[in-house]
């Protein structure tokens, strides 16, 4: 055994035993080997002491833009169109490949500290971010989504998307033991249209991708489109053969029942960012509600622009917070199953569910620790309480993904941090700036 | 000058001048004596470099009951009247004055950790918490409130409260270089009435004391209010002269306007609890129409059973995202202003706004310095931003009030953290778990 968590406060997420208190959990070859409340007979090359330590499934982060950690903070506090129109989307058209080379690696770094083991992406310049996440040791689902705002010019092989997502798709087959998941992507119902979703939901079909889209996000949105088709977002995707791949649609606040139904029955999941929704005053998702229709519900941070951190602890508490609010039942989405949102369904979300999001034997070792030796997290009377509701991000100590730990005690062991913030600074920063 | 904050970012919550990024700030004899952003001529005993580090007021926790954190995460996901009368009330029922004195002391160790340097704390065995306050060096308006269910066996002069906070007063008077104020307090509305508020606020004028009190908080509180008395809670209230004293109104989720308007006219204080209402199902005060109606509104984190933390960086955010929802712009609340709830109008809730809560010149040197040298505070565009909605209490490396360092990177200065830990758990957590 290349590793044992000895006597440890244990968060599986496998239903059948999801807390153990005193618990203990090996790893070998990448895999976890053993998961018990008594010690392992077999020896391990290193024995990690659970003393005030928690080990539970590393997070899943189901919707983010991490190269956009490089405009953190950038532009807060401004109604939707102008945030969008006159400050995110003229900064972004500054970012060169090197930039995002920078700013995927940002994220990647936060993410990795705050216990992220694995994200899905969507950005520009893919095969820089392919590149990064191949680097830096963590899983990812990415794509560079089909956005075209003229569909009368659009030519779905020439679109930028399409050439990245094929570049990447040839480029790094195979590589990444599996951590590297390449999807195909749609960035919104308003920004295409039903040509350029057949071709996408056929160049997925054709490359068996999964795929990432933004669904009824604004209620504006949802009601243009319905003005236009005279449907819903999810029901003119649906009929334009979106929802033949498994998708992950982003936000989903004002799904109708009918829209439910066609993600339900489609296998897809909603990835809900109750942070960046509440933060750009686009709405509140329905998750109890969703849930009870069949939809597999994933957590997501959004991007750092709209949230403005990748703290998944934070989005499981918010989203705990949020639906008890909506429903006015305080025993709504308890602590355990709002952890289930960044764990056990993430995986689903991303066609890992039998390779992430739990702590059980074949399984890959892609788990973290939170050192609970802190006041807020004392005293400990239930452990998923602690977790949902007090713990953060920076209680994390250890990330580890597929046996590897990549981040441990204030240091990373995959990423160069002083190299990212010199490149984030000296070269991104500086180009963002002195463009203005 | 004992210590002077060399070229740092700092937030001074000062109109005037709000932000400094490259700024300086001096503390001698206690007080802030310098704020600048050039260097001042005199020099320091200790110089703290500001390199990556970021300096704005201490944070002020408007409401609170610190010794409630020894039931952090005992009771989460229940309904609100299973939670407090069959969980909360009876673990709360063991806790004798040795468990309440490792209780305030585990609460005070994580507010000051977090970057708290005072609180508007409503518990019970006040002498006990009083002597925890001058022990931990930092500030607090504290009192045990009125509490009673049976009005026709009232006795204000025998009541537990009065009793205490009597005691209170003689035995700390003038201890605590003004860092321990005595307040009078009622619970709710709902659990007492008209003879008990009058004998209060008699009691409050002539001891001079502001008055702390949970008001409509839920909307059957609210509403029961209105059915037994013809009124709502403020309007019955401010008819048996409540408002006659300066008060902070804990929640406020379902103020009339008429409500909104008896509180501003007597200066009342809305302390605004996000977290807690959200935990509960409680509801959402409506902190821009209470501000627009001209009611300073203040900011708490509320008891470690309904939050289930102590961060009110979190609570900030909190507010700030609440408000964006409920206004349907997320403009509202913008982070300079979010973060004014948890400093400026906290200190004026407290009857310290000459005192605290900004970094000027004559000011106690209540001050929080931020490590912001982390990838989720990178880049620094805007350091309101950065606090508002990306900080967190755990990036705080130095709490100090009155110029007294309480904590820095990791160490406390002047709680016993050891001690405070094997009394919470050796004696108070035996007692809570042996009588279930």
């Amino acid at each position: 055994m290349d590793i044992l968590f000895s006597d440890i406060t244990l968060i599986t997420m496998d239903d059948a035993r999801p807390v153990l208190k005193h618990g203990y959990a090996g790893v070998e070859g990448g895999k976890i080997s053993y998961v018990g409340d008594k010690a392992p007979a077999e020896t391990a090359a290193r024995v990690v002491s659970g003393s005030r330590r928690l080990l539970m499934p590393g997070l899943i982060n189901s919707h983010s833009h991490l190269p956009m950690s490089l405009l953190r903070g950038y532009a807060d506090d401004y109604r939707l169109q102008e945030w969008l129109f006159d400050h995110i989307f003229p900064a972004e058209s500054k970012l060169d490949e090197r930039c995002v080379a920078a700013g995927i690696r940002l994220g990647l770094s936060e993410s990795i500290r705050f216990g992220i083991v694995s994200s899905t992406d969507m950005y520009f310049h893919l095969p820089q971010i392919a590149e990064a996440v191949i680097e830096s040791g963590a899983k990812a689902n990415i794509t560079n989504p089909l956005l075209c705002l003229d569909m009368d010019k659009f030519d779905f092989e020439k679109d930028r998307g399409t050439v990245e997502n094929r570049e990447t798709l040839s480029r790094f087959k195979g590589k990444g033991d599996g951590r590297l998941v390449m999807d195909a992507g749609i960035h919104a119902e308003y920004t295409s249209g039903p040509a350029a979703w057949r071709k996408c939901a056929a160049f997925a079909a054709e490359n068996n991708l999964r795929l990432q889209i933004h669904l009824s996000e604004t209620q504006s949105e949802h009601e243009a489109c319905i003005k236009k088709y005279g449907k819903t977002p999810a029901a003119i995707l649906s009929e334009n053969g979106v929802f033949s791949r498994k998708v992950t649609a982003a936000h989903c606040c004002w799904l109708s029942e009918g829209d439910m139904d066609i993600l339900a029955s489609a296998g897809a999941t909603a990835a809900h960012c109750p942070v960046s929704n509440l933060k750009l005053s686009a709405g509140a998702a329905q998750v109890v509600k969703m849930q009870e229709r069949g939809i597999n519900v994933a957590l997501g941070t959004d991007g750092a622009c709209s949230n403005n951190n990748m703290d998944m602890f934070e989005e499981i508490k918010t989203a705990a917070l949020l639906q008890k609010y909506l429903t006015k039942d305080p025993s709504a989405l308890p602590a355990y199953e709002a952890i289930k949102l960044a764990t056990v369904n993430g995986a689903i979300g991303q066609g890992r569910e039998k390779e992430t999001g739990k702590i059980a034997p074949g399984y890959d070792a892609d788990m973290i620790m939170l050192n609970t030796d802190s006041p807020h997290l004392f005293p400990l009377y239930d452990p998923c309480s602690a977790v949902a509701y007090a713990a953060r991000g920076s209680d994390v100590c250890m990330t580890m993904v597929q046996g590897k730990i990549l981040y441990e005690n204030g240091e990373y062991k995959t990423l160069d941090i002083e190299k990212i913030r010199r490149e984030a600074e000296g070269y991104a920063l500086a180009r963002i700036r002195n463009e203005e």
